[in-house]
C-alpha cells in the first residue's frame, strides 16, 4: 500500500500476516535508508509523531509511554540494588528516559547498533531522546551481541529494547544471546527483553522460554498494552540469576508520591503485578517455561 | 477503501479517526442490509469467521472468547446466587454460551433487536450461536431499552452486549438506560456493559460511570485484551446494588479444574482480579468515577 498517496501508512509484516494496523499521516517528517535498515518519521493525525523501522512502527508520541515504562520498571524494581543497567537497543532513548528517572539506577549504558536511529530520533522525537541528555547515560554505537560479549559480570540489569527477530535484531531472540546476557550481569543480576505477542507469537516465544529455565533459575512472562502494536499488547522476557527473585512482587513498591514524581503514566506497582497474569490459553501455549516463580500461576 | 477489490477489510470508524485494522480476506460469506444495519460475514486468513454490523468488527472466530468469557464471568462470579441473567443485545450468541456454563445461572433471557443478527450467527459463526441452543436461553427479539421497562425487579444480572454508541446501541449508553436497569434488577443485581477503549473513549466513559455512581452504590471499570478490537482492547462498566459488592474479588473463585471444565481460554479468577488494574493516566481520566469498592485504587 502506497501510504503518500493514500495518505495512510499500513503496516504489513510477515510476522503478523493478515492482518494490518494503519494510522492516517499528516506528513511525512523524515525518510532515509541507514545502514542496518529504512527509517521513517511521520507526523499522524491521532498518535502524534511515529517512528517506524522497516516499515514498522516502533513508537508513537500517544501511546509509547506503556511500553517504555513496563520494559523499564518491571525489571528495576525487582533488582535489590539495580545501580549498573545496560539497554541493548532503544535507540529512540526512551527507555534510558524511564531509567534515570530512579533513584537507585547511578549508570545506564546504552549499546544502539545504529547511529542514524540515535540521530533522527533527538531531531524528532526529542521527547524520547531526551533520555540520551542524562548525565546518568553514556551512549555506545555498536552491535549489542558483540558488545556483551565483552563487558562480563558488569551490570546489575540488562534491558533488550529490540525491534522484531526479522532485519538488526534477529540475534536478539536466540539462545546464544541469552547466554551472554547471563555471563554480563552481576551475581542476582536480571533481564528484561521484548518479548514479542503471545496471541500470533508463542511459536517464537515457548522455545525461547524453555531456553532461559536453562540459564536462569527464574523465568517469567509479562505484557503491556499498547494501542499501536499488533494485536494491543507486547510482552517481555524477565530472568533473574537470583532465585529470591519474584517478579510478581517487586522489591520496590512505589507509593502514590514516587509514581507522580517519576511522572509514570502507566507502571503502577498494582499493575506490575497485573502484567504478568496471562490468559488462560497463554498460559497454556508458554507453559514449556516451567521456572515462574509462580509456576502454578503462569 | 473497497476490501473487495484491494482482499483487505479495513474498519474505518468516527470512533477512532485516525486509526485503521484491516483484515485480509479470503472470502465473503455474506452481506445484508437488515432493517436496523449492515450484516457482513468475512472468512479471514487469520482470524477465521468475521462478524461486521455497519462496518465495524463484532468477532472474529480466533479471539472472540477474551470478550464473551470476561463480559459474561465478571459479574456473575461476583453475585452470590446469578440464577436469572438478560443480555441485551449479543445477537451472536457468544455471551449466551458463556452464561449457560456457570451451574448457578438456571435461566438467561436475551433480547436483541436485529433477528438478522442471530439468524446469520446461526448459518455462519456456529460456534457462537450455539449459546442459543440451550434450554436455559429464552430469546426476545426486540429493543431492549423497551424491554427492560416491561421487566421491573426481574434479573440478578444483566449483561449489556452492544455494538459501539452509534446506530441502533445509542441509546444503551444514555443515563437512562442505566436507570431503567437499575429498576430491572432484583434487591442485590448487578449489571455489566460494553465500556469501550480507555485510551481513546474517557470522554464517553468517564461521565457515563460518574452517572452510575448517582445509581448504584458500587460502580467499577475493567478491560480484556482483544486484538480485533481498536487499540486491542475493550473496557466493561460494573455496577451493583449491593453496597458489599467488591467486584475485583469475585464470590465465586473458580478452580482449575472448573474453568477446564467450562472450556474457559482466557477467564480464571486471577485474570478476573487483574482485569480492573488499570495504567495511571486512564486511573485519572476515569476518576469522575468515585465510589469503585477500592477507591484508591482506581
Amino acid at each position: 500500500m502506497d501510504f503518500l498517496k493514500s495518505g495512510w501508512f499500513s503496516e504489513l509484516s510477515p510476522m503478523w500476516p493478515g492482518q494490518c494496523i494503519s494510522l492516517e499521516v499528516d506528513e511525512v517528517l523524515h525518510r532515509e535508508k541507514s545502514e542496518f535498515q529504512d527509517i521513517l518519521v511521520l507526523k499522524s493525525k491521532t498518535y502524534g509523531t511515529v517512528l517506524i523501522l522497516d516499515g514498522v512502527i516502533q513508537c508513537t508520541e500517544l501511546d509509547e509511554f506503556s511500553y517504555q515504562e513496563m520494559i523499564s520498571f518491571l525489571p528495576i524494581t525487582c533488582h535489590p540494588n539495580p545501580q549498573k543497567v545496560l539497554i541493548v537497543g532503544g535507540g529512540d532513548g526512551g527507555v534510558a528516559r524511564e531509567l534515570v528517572k530512579h533513584p537507585l539506577v547511578q549508570s545506564v549504558v546504552q549499546c544502539e547498533i545504529d547511529e542514524r536511529v540515535v540521530e533522527v530520533s533527538k531531531k524528532f522525537l526529542p521527547f524520547m531522546a531526551k533520555g540520551f541528555d542524562d548525565p546518568k547515560v553514556k551512549l555506545h554505537i555498536g552491535d549489542g551481541f558483540e558488545f556483551i560479549k565483552n563487558h562480563p559480570a558488569e551490570f546489575d540489569v540488562i534491558i533488550t529494547d529490540s525491534s522484531d527477530p526479522i532485519g538488526p535484531a534477529a540475534s536478539l531472540f536466540q539462545e546464544s544471546y541469552f547466554k551472554l546476557l547471563c555471563q554480563a550481569l552481576k551475581p542476582g543480576g536480571i533481564v528484561c527483553s521484548q518479548g514479542e505477542n503471545a496471541w500470533f507469537h508463542s511459536h517464537l516465544i515457548s522455545p525461547l522460554l524453555k531456553s532461559c529455565t536453562e540459564l536462569f533459575p527464574v523465568v517469567d512472562y509479562a505484557y503491556t498494552c499498547i494501542p499501536t502494536y499488533p494485536g494491543g499488547q507486547i510482552g517481555f522476557i524477565l530472568c533473574s540469576t537470583n532465585p529470591a527473585t519474584q517478579f510478581r512482587n517487586p522489591i520496590h513498591q512505589l507509593s502514590e508520591t514516587e509514581c507522580e514524581k517519576m511522572q509514570l503514566r502507566y507502571y503502577s506497582s498494582e499493575m506490575h503485578s497485573a502484567a504478568f497474569v496471562v490468559p488462560r490459553f497463554a498460559r497454556k501455549t508458554l507453559v514449556d517455561s516451567p521456572k515462574s516463580d509462580e509456576k502454578e500461576t503462569l
